[in-house]
């Protein structure tokens, strides 16, 4: 049985950090929704560096990079932090490595704990599995948050998880920052979409035109697969998925 | 009109930190409840101090000094961080010092900001109308939480200083935190006791028998004193309160 607690920003994952525990990273708009995405479409594994110069050595040495910040792709690199620059056969047995703003720098701080996995909507069932595969295990979902701040897409995800592992019985502990997380989701089960475009990331999300990237992201089970942190390099943590490739259709301009 | 938004833990703060906003510390079990009942019932001053040798320091020269670590008061001192050690005559026309696990810690840490004010239940119509009156100021909410972590009590207050500034129009911007907290305010707000002690710190609670505390810190308007920093010390905003001392009744056993 687990006890489960939520550290809302990677700023506070200090206080919370427990060696013995599986942190759950989550940074659901968008580099942990593009990580799984990735991994589900057949890149072998994903490299999350933190900085902008160890991608550009990666890319030197010929690997696929994806870097983005404020939300942008950086041109000079492949991809960006989007899923759907994920879903092309370019990445197919093949490494990628990716910087983000947020994202990436969370994976990499949690990696002394027993063991970093990746979480969002996208695979999040797989990951219920995974914890209660393991459930001698304490569990700290890790928010990437934005810039240091609080935000609330991954505190859905976080509530979802606490949501999900509480009905499966596997939880002997729900924090306060969990519980309040889960009581977030359930305001927002119906239709998390909806929900979200009314918190005040709206117009950070307009202005980027992402809203088929939302729409993705807050789209449960695309994958069966858990990415694990092995050695620095996040990789599925079941092999190969069993289900089809993603390729999910854009609605075009909403 | 002012931007809300809430850091969640003192952890957290130096990322929200903006020296031209109004901060609004809260640590309402108990340090803040306890300070605004302390100003109501006559107290001049509030010295808050960060350590237990700066407390010991205070009061080698006859100051009265409350300190309390992890929800004990702590022996040798006059007071702990209950409301109910401020109501009685002794601490009328002196200055108290305070010291406790988090709020103290959390004040002194807002120093440097426009203005640094106490809020709790206690006196939160106060707390608006002092925010309503400098409308071209952005608002934090600085929780206190437990030990770094996030708690559910803080939060509730955030949630409704949010919900009340909203109604009396005076927010342009909620930011995620603070839309987050006032959606768990929303739940709470029917019986906000009830909705406490079904959170993990229940236990906590009811372990330190401060049942009788967290009923009086969750009712509101006790006071319309808005406790402001002034030179390391929490002075009265208004000078003296209009209402009568408080005198809250026990309830005896729970």
């Amino acid at each position: 049985m687990s006890k489960i607690e939520v550290s809302f920003t990677p700023e506070n994952y200090q206080v919370y950090e427990n060696r013995d525990s599986i942190v759950v990273v989550t940074d659901v708009l968008r580099a942990t929704s593009a990580i799984c995405t990735a991994l589900h479409n057949g890149a072998t594994e994903i490299i999350p560096v933190s900085t902008i110069e160890e991608a550009r050595q990666y890319m030197e040495q010929g690997f696929l990079v994806g870097a983005e910040r404020n939300g942008e792709k950086i041109p000079e690199f492949n991809f960006g932090n989007s899923p759907f620059d994920y879903m092309s056969d370019e990445i197919t047995n093949k490494p990628v490595v990716l910087t983000t703003t947020n994202g990436t720098r969370a994976i990499n701080m949690a990696a002394e704990s027993f063991q970093v996995i990746v979480g969002a909507f996208t695979n999040i069932s797989a990951v219920v599995n995974y914890i209660a595969d393991h459930s001698d295990k304490d569990v700290l979902v890790l928010c990437s948050g934005w810039k240091g701040r609080y935000n609330l897409e991954d505190t859905l995800f976080a509530g979802a998880l606490t949501y999900e592992l509480n009905q499966k019985g596997v939880l002997s502990e729900i924090e306060d920052s969990a519980l309040s997380a889960m009581y977030l989701y359930n305001l927002a089960k119906d239709d998390p979409y909806k929900f979200l475009m009314n918190s005040s990331h709206r117009r950070r999300l307009k202005k980027l035109n992402l809203k088929e990237d939302v729409r993705y992201c807050l789209r449960t089970d695309f994958t069966d697969i858990v990415p694990i942190l092995k050695e620095g390099k996040l990789v599925p943590s079941n092999g190969k998925s069993e289900l089809p490739q993603i390729r999910f259709a854009k609605q075009g301009a909403a």
